[in-house]
């Protein structure tokens, strides 16, 4: 099927802005721009689907231009299946994606049911009609280093002045030199493959290629010593690289990594070999391959504890660099350094912080840009936030409808009102929809990653402090509380980015449409939502969690005894 | 701890009836009437438990006192922890038990969790505080036949005249004798432990006992000839009674069985044995035993085939004896006569009917009977109803707060006002509420195992049409719909009577006050609750559900394609 993206502009096709939002979403979500394959309602992640099938996509639109104001569609995986009788402060919208009964929770039940057409794989924002395109990466990658710089620099304006080294300018990776650089600091990054560098210097994401590491570690350091931004793609293996650094000497400040290490065949590059000459070997010998590729995991671990052990802050992107080596070359002293969920996502989603995004329905980017000031002027101290929004001003591209991404989190502590963050923001969008500043509603959501709302084993909640990363309930109360506080559509799925039986997440919307009932429904919803982060660390036994709660006056249950 | 049960009467402790009634139900729960071991929290089924601790039950009543009428307290596995401000017409408490990410949802992670105090085993309606004792065994029962009467006998008032032959008469088998003449008919029932046929005597489950099986087919005869309700308990294996029919060329109207044939070393008893020589064998030699038990079933089964072809209606009542067969014999053509679920219930889930209950929080027995009444004139012409409301007052005894259960559904078509039976009932009970017909507030909630609150393979949606068994979507959209319509307490469970991994289920409780608020929330949730059982039956493509559908105008997106 031939596709559009989204309706824009405030002429609306439903009965109400909440419907129409639902409309504009899904659609959204399938605009060529945002959607890697919207002929077939793929969104992102693999399979994340928008819809179960075109028929479905059209029994939702069917029933959203229809659906009241005090009416409730439900969509069971990606596929219409109800309407009831609720209420205006309910949600218009239940989603359930790719849930199943434990037992038969793997991709093999879940393909045998797909292929006859009983339930689509949702992703995380994909069947919650939230995704908004890639700039979230970007936008994950810089909170991430301004929270190290937070913990382990407080006293310098972000990164300046510091140098991270890192490998890996890949999909994911790539955003790291910008990350870096946007957080004020100087990025070092190796990279095997000479065109990955060649295209993020031409998308401006990193500033130099080099194959001489002395010339880079130079430049590095004369950036660095001046509190410029700068940024290095070194064209060389990440563990020659590394290894170069502690012969020479030279300790970065940080020391992380990218490269597809979770995938030792496909992913990762062997040292001792060019791209082309390793991709040869993993067609003739893949079994020679995959020993030569974790021969140089191996070093390549070596060197980070190496490095840390002489100074650097050191941490795992998410790669799963560190179980590969510890499975498969008995090396468990590889968790001696940490991950960077519990290093630097966890303390942010103690205090309720996560991935907050905004969407103009009006399709028009000065709303957009109208937002932008609107978040600055809120929080007048956030540096990182300020720094985020101007950057990501000037070089984020929209994509299908104009958004924004960043993080926000509970902290009413610092409003006389006791609003969270979220919500006054949320209000702040709302009174600005209402004065008609901004021209059309705007819908305010976010990731399934979030302070409170998922049980995610190999990522969000690996290691938590009492134990109980595989809880569900977490992510169920969630969805639950957000659907009473008034969310305009709640989501519940299976799977997300770590596949079918290994998370369980939670999504919401709240559409701000300058009306005293959005006020209501945003005032409420970004206080329980952020707020499930901070009771469900809090539980965990987190003090910044703990210190959150008392702080900002939420409350825990058997605390005060 | 020692441990009381509900508080009763008209003064309440918390700040309003909504609150009192959670407070009040969880207490129920713990009535030493009710729970196995209120003493550690147990309600029922292994270890079905109403609070995760002690300090976790008196932080849910201290919560639950100060909880306002806008505020909503979560529960996490039995635990309070958390509570938010939602507003009037939400649930006041939000429940999530024992839900595991599905790679861990299994019973050795739960029990880890478990013994560090992090998770509660939630059983069905222990965990959301909606146990009544066990009313619901003979209930349940007299259903199942009673629909089996509307099927296979439509011009017969309930069973009046026909003879249904079965085994067991243990914990839940017991039910079986008093459900047959509560129906209006005849039963004989196998049970080689003759003590047990004299407790089912003594308590008035079952008339008379005999070892002779001619002498129980002719007064059998006589009875059914007669229309006399009638019930022997004979006392033989139940596999030489069904043979002994067949050679007598006796062929009884129904044919079913409920010992324990799930377990064949601890709950069947092997043909040739007395109950004393068999328990010897399975202390001495167990495997024996086991042989014997399967040789046994194997003719059981043969006896049950060869009376459905003589006949009789043959079902399997949720004891297993045809997968034993089919497992341990490689008989296949065991599964040639159905189970109970898709043969008896299924038909009332496709109609949104299940096992409504309701509950006097006065704790007056003058209460339910007034309830009773209303429930009677409200559908005179329901027979079975009848026949088991009149019953149920004469022969069931309260157990901790008085409390009621029968089966209504959806069927909003016999009604001027289109509402549904369920919704019908509670808005009657709400009106006798506030004219003080009845003394205090009542709250009406049932069992997890209802129409379209559960996901659970292996007993309420064993084969479904579309093989859509295992898909967990339908009771989480159960829950956030219900919690969108504004039922007061809204749990979502996993495990329940099948074990943790295999089956998801939600619940829900409407307090009826006899304000406008609880007639608003009744009207609602007695719609969507019903509801999702006839969307989900109807997605799967049972014919009934879409007749339900289309005659009592409940919207099924995509249907008019
Ligand atoms: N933080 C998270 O939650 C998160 C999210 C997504 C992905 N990841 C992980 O991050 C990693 C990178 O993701 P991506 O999308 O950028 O992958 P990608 O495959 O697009 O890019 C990997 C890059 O690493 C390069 N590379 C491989 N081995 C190398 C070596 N030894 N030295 C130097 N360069 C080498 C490759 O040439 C390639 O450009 C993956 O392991 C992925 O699973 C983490
Ligand atoms: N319908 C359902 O959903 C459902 C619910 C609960 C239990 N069940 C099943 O029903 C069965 C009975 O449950 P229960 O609680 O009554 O069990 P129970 O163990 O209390 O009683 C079983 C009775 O069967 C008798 N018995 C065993 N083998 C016999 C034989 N060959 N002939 C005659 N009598 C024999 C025993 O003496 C005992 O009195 C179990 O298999 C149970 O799993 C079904």
């Amino acid at each position: 099927r031939e596709y559009q993206g989204s309706p824009t502009g405030t002429d609306i096709e439903c009965e109400g802005w909440r419907q129409e939002a639902a409309l504009r979403m899904l659609n959204n979500n399938l605009d060529p721009e945002v959607a890697e394959k919207p002929e077939d309602l793929v969104v992102y992640g693999g399979t994340g689907r928008a819809a179960r099938s075109w028929d479905a996509y059209d029994g939702i639109l069917e029933e959203l231009r229809e659906l009241g104001d005090d009416e409730t569609l439900l969509v069971q995986s990606g596929k219409p299946v109800g309407v009831f009788e609720t209420h205006e402060t309910a949600p218009r919208v239940l989603i359930a994606n790719s849930n199943l009964v434990g037992k038969w929770d793997n991709w093999e039940h879940f393909h045998e049911l797909e292929s006859r057409g009983l339930i689509m794989y949702g992703q995380m924002t994909a069947g919650s009609w939230a995704y908004i395109g890639t700039q979230g990466i970007i936008q994950g990658t810089f909170e991430t280093l301004a929270e190290l710089a937070r913990q382990h620099y407080p006293d310098t304006d972000g990164l300046e002045g510091k140098i991270v080294a890192t490998g890996g300018l890949g999909g994911m990776g790539g955003a790291q030199p910008l990350a870096v650089t946007m957080n004020g600091g100087v990025c070092i990054a190796a990279e095997v493959d000479e065109e990955r560098i060649d295209r993020r210097i031409e998308t401006g994401y990193c500033m130099e290629k080099t194959d001489d590491l002395d010339e880079a570690i130079r430049r590095a350091e004369e950036a660095a010593a001046a509190g410029e931004r700068y940024s290095v793609g070194v064209h060389v293996n990440a563990a020659d690289m590394l290894e170069g650094m502690l012969e020479r000497e030279f300790v970065p400040d940080v020391v992380t990594d990218q490269t597809s290490a979770h995938d030792e065949l496909e992913g990762y590059y062997p040292s001792g070999y060019t791209v082309a000459e390793a991709d040869d070997l993993r067609e003739t010998d893949p079994a020679e391959y995959r020993e030569e590729a974790l021969a140089t995991m191996e070093r390549h671990v070596r060197a980070i504890l190496d490095l840390q052990d002489a100074g650097s802050v050191a941490f795992e992107y998410g790669n799963n660099i560190r179980g590969q080596v510890r499975d498969h070359r008995d090396m468990d002293h590889a968790f001696d350094y940490p991950g960077f969920v519990p290093a630097y996502i966890r303390p942010l989603f103690c205090r309720g912080k996560g991935p907050f995004r905004w969407v103009a329905l009006s399709g028009n980017p000065e709303d957009i840009h109208r937002t932008d000031q609107a978040v600055k002027e809120l929080f007048p101290g956030k540096d990182a936030l300020h720094r985020w929004i101007d950057l990501a001003r000037d070089q984020v591209q929209f994509q299908g409808l104009p958004s924004r991404v960043c993080w926000l989190g509970y902290q009413s502590e610092d409003d006389e009102d006791g609003l969270t963050e979220r919500a006054r923001f949320a209000l702040r969008i709302n009174d600005l929809v209402a004065d008609g500043e901004i021209e059309a509603p705007v819908v305010v959501t976010r990731d399934h990653l979030d302070a409170g709302s998922v049980a995610s084993p190999n990522r969000e909640t690996e290691a938590m402090k009492d134990g109980s990363d595989a809880v569900a309930d977490w992510p169920i109360l969630n969805a639950l509380l957000n659907t009473a506080a008034g969310a305009d559509i709640v989501s519940v799925h299976d799977g997300g980015g770590v596949g079918i039986g290994n998370a369980i997440h939670a999504n919401n919307h709240v559409v701000l449409d300058g009306t005293d009932l959005a006020a209501e429904k945003a005032r409420r919803v970004f206080t329980t939502d952020p707020g499930m982060g901070v009771i469900r660390h809090a539980d965990a036994g987190y003090q910044e969690a703990i210190e959150e709660a008392t702080a900002s006056g939420v409350t825990i249950p058997m605390e005060d005894d």
